[in-house]
């Protein structure tokens, strides 16, 4: 086989090749080599030794050449070289397992469809939740069972920021500051921590589910960066932590796809996969759910999900790359708003003035919104000076079940009546 | 295909192949249908129309006829009919589908060599932990990783009991009255909550995980019928919940299996795994860490599991039924007793009379035990009237790392001095 990219992931598989190798090829009854390569550089140090393998400067060079009989992208990108490189691979019938999710979420259903007209198979287990078999579970492992609803933790930058400033009382700037000297958040970390990374993975699990296309900008997009301690503790006083989930639901009218920062019950399964772990969780129509959790990136797990695609191709097992054979997916169809049994959080800085809190809550009843609870909370009180030096106070609002739409709107309303500073915290609570 | 077994699996099967077939059969593009079946009574109402299919009365019959490509064996039990029968389709080379935990912990490497020799597959995804795709994953999903630890509640009964003693306040025998009452317990309930259908699943996955041959009497076992409310209460207040787990390990000298309750701190993952709901942990040499959590019985959830085997066998994925081939598995070494990391729970019924807690303190220091914390709570010492009338006091104390036969020594030795009262309670702590 040939591997294009010797990052960490790719050089970590190719180090488990040829330490692990006669190992597999026992439990397989085939021999699994890496022949040749392809990367940026030749002579940086890996760690590994590679001056026995065919070297490309070119990975499309590498995708097309006869001397593999398997191809592995892991440069990354959703177009340039990884692009070109897997598309020519499938065009001329060579299986190609790759751990890129911007690549699948923008031209996933392009490739699948260049798989089945050659007879190519495309596995790409590592480009969801890195070392988490998820992919391998929806295609194989369910049976029968039909999803109503998908919903994951699926970046790890994200939920190690938020298990930190959970356990540290830190700001999201410090934290954010920590993972990237760790090694966990990229220089620019946009990517991950507004949600856009969930986003594509989203966007891939719910086509396995669902069968619709790939469609990772159908849906509304929120990261972490607005998240404050005030947030983080009043969720831990009401039971919750807040985790950016990524939820996609199969509805009457169509598929319903969000990120967004989200209170979970304490309690629940998904609230204790904390750092930079990773989770799926599955609910079906028999309202059963199942959840996977792991590790959701780092060199040795990802690496293994790799293997895990390389080893049933080596098997010969087949199933169409998403689920069902792409000219059955559906058009994608984006559900219309609904009402959000969970209620929501709002966190707003209220003017210390006579009638402000009444002034709010009226504007809530106008749209039909009933709350739930309201918290002031003194300690919180102090840490929340307007910018112009203004007075106000921290008001919590937990809300019943209403449509986000008119929460905006109320605030929206609220915002013009004068009484707040500064925008608003919005957060979705799920029952889960 | 024919299906011997018509309870509540088998029947949910018949009636998802005769109602989703056709969508199926698209997914998989070949024909999959039930023809023939065997049960105990042909008459029963089971909510299905068995009238088009051919019926057995004999599943050895069944399971050699030439009507058949498939043989489903949803039967139950060790020996018997349904070892007979799953013996029969694979000495004639046809492949089996099976749900029986039992019959696999007994005889699954016997099992597993027929299928190899004839060639025929051997499915058994629904075995351990229903709706979950464990097998699978320890299969086929793992790649590289080479799993250092594997645990987990495998028991449904057992966690609806505890989480139920948990939530409610209320004792085991009042749980264990509802659990029968709601179908989730047998009316012989020995076997679920003493903790051996547990073990059985336990051995299976530690054949698959470490590639010993399967060993299911070589454990220590202990169910929960003897938790009490103090133990659920004093968890609580100590941050943990109690669970019964299942937990095999590699060591160095061998693999360690035991079930047992235990200690989980309420924050992890899977103490949120509650009530009926089952999950399984993988702790690989990287590290890392794969939770599974989900159904672990029912109708629905363990049909769609048997029928995912069938869809692989349609499908004609080929693994070797035990992960290796049966003839590399290795003898089962069972690996000597190990200081436990975590520490012990110990509470025991201390006479309400001078130097009682001295003397208790001074037998554990003679067996080098630390003692971490000793709790004497008034609200439980009411409770705490030993059975003869005399007055005791409820003494919980906490250890650092030790051995079990250390303290097991020392709790007999304080039972000789005759400062306690009845059977001393003692429950693993895990750190996890």
């Amino acid at each position: 086989m040939g591997v294009a990219g010797l990052g960490n992931v790719g050089a970590t598989l190719v180090r488990i090749l040829q330490k692990d190798g006669a190992e597999l090829n026992k439990k397989l009854g085939r021999q699994l080599q890496v022949t040749a390569v392809a990367a940026r550089s030749r002579s940086r140090d890996r760690g590994i030794d590679i001056s026995g393998l065919e070297w490309f400067d070119d990975p499309v060079a590498l995708a097309k050449s006869d001397s593999i009989d398997l191809f592995v992208e892991l440069i990354g990108g959703e177009d340039g070289p990884a692009f070109a490189a897997v598309k020519s691979a499938l065009e001329i019938g060579r299986p190609v397992v790759t751990a890129n999710k911007a690549l699948l979420a923008k031209h996933g259903v392009l490739l699948a469809k260049l798989a089945e007209e050659s007879g190519a198979q495309l596995g790409f287990e590592a480009a969801v939740a890195g070392g988490i078999p998820v992919i391998k579970t929806l295609r194989e492992g369910l049976g029968s069972a039909r999803i109503a609803k998908v919903f994951g933790i699926m970046n790890g930058t994200c939920n190690y920021i938020l298990t930190r400033m959970g356990n540290e009382g830190i700001t999201f700037a410090d934290c954010l500051k920590d993972a990237q000297a760790l090694g966990y958040a990229e220089a620019d970390p946009t990517f991950d921590v507004e949600g856009f990374d969930t986003a594509h993975k989203l966007s891939i699990l719910a086509t396995l589910c669902f069968g619709y296309e790939i469609a990772p900008d159908k849906m509304r997009i929120e990261g972490i960066s607005r998240i404050s301690q005030h947030d983080i503790q009043v969720a831990a006083d009401l039971g919750y932590k807040i985790k950016l989930l990524g939820i996609a639901e199969r509805t009457e009218n169509g598929i319903e796809q969000r990120v967004h920062p989200t209170f979970v019950p304490k309690g629940s399964a998904i609230a204790g996969v904390d750092g930079v772990m990773n989770a799926v969780a599955l609910e079906t129509d028999h309202v059963h759910e199942l959840l996977l959790a792991g590790p959701g990136a780092g060199g040795p797990p990802t690496a293994s999900s790799v293997l895990s695609d390389i080893l049933d191709i080596a098997r010969g097992t087949r199933v169409p790359p998403l689920g069902v054979p792409s000219d059955e997916l559906l058009p994608y169809r984006e559900a219309p708003a609904r009402a959000h049994e969970g209620g929501f959080y709002i966190r707003l800085a209220a003017k210390d003035v006579p009638g402000a809190l009444a002034a709010i809550t009226t504007r809530m009843g106008e749209k039909s919104i009933s709350i739930d609870s309201v918290i002031q909370r003194s300690d919180l009180a102090a840490k929340a000076i307007a910018p112009d030096g203004s007075p106000s106070r921290t008001v919590v609002m937990i809300t019943q079940q209403t449509l986000e739409s008119s929460v905006r709107e109320a605030l929206a309303q609220i915002a013009a009546d004068g009484f707040i500073v500064g925008e608003p915290q919005l957060i979705r609570i799920e029952k889960l």
